[in-house]
């Protein structure tokens, strides 16, 4: 069974919006997704007929708040192939649930001299936190590098690994060169924790945590088509036996005095306050959209568009683009000699072409390329062939001002 | 000038649906408020047609988002009186904005020994935070209490300061009691630095953070009829430049390499990874919403509204109210003698009203009072005097059925 992809279009308002005169070309889905009408109706819903605090109430509305929030920890566990519910921690996003690994598990447990292995791949939010623990703590932060193609392979990670290696923290699918990293034999292959961020991975691809064996497993709402503020994290029972909580406040708890603190049962020892509550309502029809039309299906239709895109782009002699690596996601960065990332962005977009130029917050990796910045095209199950077409025309038009 | 609240009403969809065949009356604002139809209307366009990811991009609805929601941080600021933008960072709650300081300002500072001088009025958000301290580093947790009407004089905190408090942390309006505490006296008072939870009483009215002089002052959009996981905490340029970064990842930045990390000017800084772009829009929204109707007006009704409720529940000679401090906002927590606050809570349900039952996440002020549980009906703008009688009559239905 292949998408629909016309019928999926229509599905997001967004899609048939126009920029400056052009119908939009969306291509900066690796910063953020847009929302199919579904996950939208569902916001208004919740905040119109069924909206109410969360897990303290007694009433009609609050136990059906809670009803429609507390669902969403089983549909996260089925679209990641998580065993537990209760393994489930909800977040604002990747961000969240990198911080609660390095502030509630990390944290208190590595030493000065204990080191966490990294790919020179990583967004930031996989690795600030561990800045802030080298920074604090003493920790240490070891590098592997890519190979020129954006590849990482599994071995060259495992190969890293050493006596003080404490954690592995490592991508899922790079949001600058679309790499996708064998996590999986990364963590078969080590009985050192694993992180791993699914940020852009879980976007693009069916997710098998129970095939991984990786230990912290995250996914942020926003990139999912889902809404704002959106997110969670897995964690496996044996690690957050070793976390102590992270944000305090109400729900967290078990019982509080003057002079005591106890804390609630994981997940909820975990999720300080009143959380997203509608934000996650949302994300599970998201989630719930995506895996109607199925995961592999969405896969191995990104998998064609990307092939497509690799193609035309490869035929464009001036275009550089950063990473190649087999098997990689629909995400591009490009530079090209003589033109800015950011003219290049600003050009598209007055064809009605959003693409993102920058840093793509993984600095690392553009000092692995010596490159100040790029302009990213990512694409999403909703873009076509002939959105393809649309950038590499823009593309020639930005050589032609340029050359 | 007063308030149209049958006009008010209008604006909120959820209140004319109905609850177990009877109309629905939302006595439950102290755990989380109802949204006007503009606020619902804001997220819904924005995902629809002014979405994407911000401060990255450079193409048009990058851009677009990016006005839209740097524009709230101006509304913040008049919403509270503040005198500069960047005072405001935003939060995912109160619960964030209270951990941010803990961890980002109180934690590199504080030594084993130092205080933190509390209010037995205090919501969790503000009491586990700081417990954090007490169980990680010795910090040491002072408590005053409130009068036993509920009311807490600025002197009696003020007494309790002592050569090693080092932050006040008080509440604005308690959630239980509504007591209003003159947090300004309290700041104006003494030189240790002043949190204030602001998560109550800036629902209820005026806020003028240029004449309280604290240091730190949270709201949460949730309670302000904005959206899940909006929020914002104030906090002075001073104490700003005292704290470190909390939460580490994208946009928090100025340059991350391997070795090292250097960070955004405030309020970046402590504003990690993609943002709650639409909730903080559609919470600016309802900001505005507020405003137009005028804080004072609502501040004055709701006071009406509460003087009315206190003579009516007065005159149940069978049922206790928690508190009753002059000034107090329009919050009643219950309790009779021979039934339990959960079975009030599941009684007042089956007529349409919906109140909290619990500890409200206030377990010390529960203690201090000697009660496991109150039922707790708060107020809110939209709230009329026809529905305190529907809840004295759902009271006595509930005293007959357990006298």
């Amino acid at each position: 069974m292949s998408l629909d992809v016309e019928k999926i279009r229509a599905d997001f308002p967004i899609l048939s919006t126009t920029v400056n005169g052009r119908p939009l070309v969306y291509l900066d889905n690796g910063a953020s997704a847009q929302k199919p009408q579904v996950v939208i109706d569902a916001i208004s819903r919740a905040y119109s007929g069924e909206y109410a605090n969360v897990h303290r109430g007694l009433h009609h509305l609050s136990n059906l708040a809670t009803e429609n929030y507390e669902r969403v920890r089983g549909i996260i566990a089925r679209f990641l192939g998580a065993a537990h519910e209760d393994e489930v921690i909800f977040t604002s996003g990747s961000t969240e649930g990198i911080n609660l690994v390095s502030y509630g598990w990390a944290a208190p447990r590595l030493q000065a001299g204990d080191e966490i292995l990294l790919s020179v791949l990583e967004h930031h939010a996989n690795i600030v936190p561990w800045h802030f623990l080298r920074e604090r703590q003493g920790v240490v932060l070891r590098w592997v590098e890519p190979e020129p193609d954006g590849s990482l392979p599994a071995e060259k990670m495992l190969a890293a690994v050493g006596p003080r290696t404490r954690l592995i923290a490592v991508t899922h699918m790079s949001n600058v060169t679309g790499t996708v990293v064998d996590v999986g034999a990364i963590a078969r292959g080590t009985d050192v924790p694993v992180l791993v961020d699914g940020s852009q991975a879980a976007v693009h691809m069916p997710v098998d945590l129970a095939a991984l064996g990786c230990d912290f497993y995250c996914i942020t709402g926003h990139k999912l088509y889902g809404p704002s503020g959106s997110g969670a994290i897995w964690i496996s029972h044996e690690r957050q036996a070793e976390m102590r909580p992270f944000l305090g406040g109400g729900d967290m708890i078990h019982e509080v005095t003057r002079d005591s603190v106890s804390y609630a049962a994981p997940p909820l020892r975990f999720e300080a306050g009143t959380p997203g509550i509608v934000n996650q309502i949302g994300l599970g029809v998201a989630l719930e959209y995506m895996m109607g039309l199925g995961m592999a299906n969405i896969a191995a239709y990104e998998r064609e568009l990307c092939d497509y895109a690799a193609q035309r782009l490869a035929g464009l002699n001036w275009l550089n683009i950063q990473g190649n690596a087999p098997g990689k996601g629909a995400i591009f960065s490009m530079s090209m000699s003589g033109a800015h990332a950011h003219d290049i962005s600003t050009i598209l977009d007055k064809r009605g072409i959003a693409v993102r130029a920058g840093t793509h917050c993984a600095m690392p990796l553009m000092q692995f390329y010596g490159l100040p910045a790029t302009a990213r095209a990512s694409f999403a199950m909703y873009n076509t062939r002939s959105e393809v077409d649309a950038l590499v025309h823009a593309l020639e038009f930005c050589r032609e001002l340029f050359a």
